[in-house]
């Protein structure tokens, strides 16, 4: 069994299967190489017509393609975690939403750079098709900011938000990658060829159906999954009640990949999803700026924004828990999140959450694995 | 020892002293009228020249007010919860933010109704005296939304966001309170003399300085601190960074009153106030209308915003404990929130924080003291 074979096998299987549970445990149990042979038996025993995978990936090839399977340098790993949410018995619901869908086979790239490598740092911005132009400003400020702290910006290539946000980070002359809901060749909308022309010089276009699959609702819907997937983190910039970004997001949910969202005023209906999303969903963050986003997906200790011009009595703002991390560290002591956690019984996840708002607010300050006071937080008389 | 002299007593000490720990500790142990002869006769001997509180209080009744001690029936007690916070040695910071002040010796009170029944149902709603039409239109809208559900709207009578939440609670032909920075007799700001005649004719002016007093930096900080003690919530509608609205706010984090926050623009300056509360204060929630308002402050079981107009697979959006809760309740059966609670091993009041949001989304429903899923949370094929 030659790499070739798998790689031969991982694309027949997209085109006879969908990654579900039933398909992973079998892969698992009997090999992809095995597997696609059975398959591709039953299914020419029916009379199903299907393409032939070699013929396949020397079409995908001559269209600047290539086609990634995990053992790759360039498979991104963590879209893995797609599996660890498989549910044996999906719900209608669950099966509705595309949360059905585990990892992919394999994923056809086209474009400059790594899929693995770019995809380390990087954060989605997603949202409504007919955007308002807040929102595609704000997707695009975002997009800038991220592309200018050297974070790859995530999208599904379509108008309003997805747009904004690839030709900001293009702006930014940073990296993007448009996630396609059909082929890699199939230039979905039709009115984005050139700008996906601009993606793959400067990121990559990236689709799990294989060449000449024309969109469908489906696949909207496991894209969906993938741009959550793939990404540290998803921003909500702007959606209606009934938006498809908000079907992203929930991927991201049950990623438990960081959710944040735009908020908006409450006189828009293209906000009105991002707002139902704060309120359902407690791990939702507003966010306002590039700086608060990379906060949120980049590890502590580094990315924390900087000090908002904030009001001098910042430590009336904070609630009581809040309160205690900072009265826990002593003078110019350096503790850990586990130690003060330990100190003031309080779980360290929520303990690291508040210490990113403290250093947000300039009360904390990181110090390698710890945290310390500030002067400003020190001194009394400046309180 | 007569009522007539506890009166007196309190309004005399609201001349001499801030009712600080020192102070509420030394009424507790010599009494009122002990504590106030005592300050008296001080004040005298240092040569301080201070109103006799007899003629005050005749003074106040012919300007049609009147003086509200505790016990009194129209005393709205929670203001007592202000004394639960007291420091005996408040930093420069609390100082600072007006946090060193307990519950007032007595209240000046104008216009129609009983303070403490008005204040048992109502809700602050606070912001920047230089708002936007935006800001200014979404207060209106709460207020007179508020109104409209007999809930009363708390403000302090200022330009801006206080002056469109009293216009909203009386376009609404509903009760609105005014809490001033100054006497009760003086009109600040001046242009809203004819406001405040309306206010008084459907509700209240309330003033803790005494007759006469302008408006002073502290009279603004203890001000907001009785704000947030008399409203069951408070409501930051519009507010810079370095709004005093936010002080308001910290107030109530201080006294856990529901903290709730309307989004805006992340463009506009006049919702970074907004937008970093949110960030900074985990308890505090996104509000939109003047029934999601309602649910924060209103009892369990009660007051819960209607469903809004969501997409169908709403479960998708919830989080891990959230769709622990939908999970632990069976088929037709009503369970407590403690008993959910128990089941889980999630607290009590993160359980009915949960339980509200699926109120929300239209996947459980109050019954009684507990709560039951809806047919549209049973119906498997309809998730």
């Amino acid at each position: 069994m030659t790499v070739a074979a798998e790689r031969r096998a991982a694309l027949g299987l997209s085109l006879l299967a969908k990654p579900t549970y039933e398909v992973a445990v079998a892969v698992a149990r009997a090999g992809l190489v095995e597997t696609w042979e059975r398959r591709r038996v039953a299914a020419l025993s029916a009379g199903r017509v299907f393409a032939d995978p070699a013929q396949l990936l020397e079409l995908g090839i001559e269209r600047g393609a290539r086609f990634v399977v995990p053992g790759d340098e360039e498979w991104p790993a963590h879209v893995d975690d797609l599996n660890a949410n498989l549910d044996p018995a999906p719900s209608a619901e669950v099966r509705r939403a595309g949360r059905d869908h585990g990892a992919p086979f394999g994923l056809w790239v086209r474009g400059r750079g790594s899929l693995a490598e770019v995809a380390v740092r990087s954060v989605a911005l997603v949202g409504a098709r007919a955007a308002t132009g807040y929102g595609e400003w704000v997707a695009g400020e975002l997009a800038v900011g991220l592309a200018e702290r050297e974070a790859t910006v995530i999208s599904g290539g379509a108008f309003g938000i997805d747009a904004a946000a690839h030709r900001g980070a293009l702006a930014g002359a940073g990296v993007t990658v448009a996630v396609l809901p059909g082929g890699i060749d199939v230039v979905y909308p039709k009115a984005h060829d050139q700008l996906f022309e601009r993606v793959t010089s400067a990121g990559l276009l990236v689709a799990e159906q294989p060449p000449g699959t024309r969109p469908r609702r489906d696949g909207f819907l496991t894209r969906n999954r993938l741009i959550a997937a793939l990404a540290g983190g998803v921003v909500l910039v702007e959606a209606g009640l009934r938006s498809g970004a908000r079907n992203t997001f929930a991927h991201a949910a049950a990623l438990g990949r960081a959710r944040m969202v735009v908020p908006g005023p409450v006189t828009s209906a293209l906000s009105a999803g991002c707002h139902l999303a704060l309120r359902l969903d407690p791990e939702a963050r507003v966010v306002t700026r590039a700086a608060e986003v990379l906060e949120e997906i980049g590890s502590i200790g580094a990315d924390l924004a900087d000090v908002p011009q904030g009001p001098s009595g910042e430590r009336d703002a904070l609630g009581a828990d809040a309160r205690a991390v900072l009265d826990a560290i002593p003078g110019r002591a350096t503790w850990t999140g586990g130690r003060v956690a330990a100190e003031i019984g309080v779980p360290l996840a929520r303990v690291l959450g508040l210490a990113s708002a403290l250093v947000d607010c300039g009360l904390l300050e990181p110090d390698g694995e710890g945290f310390r006071l500030t002067e400003q937080a020190r001194a009394p008389t400046r309180r």
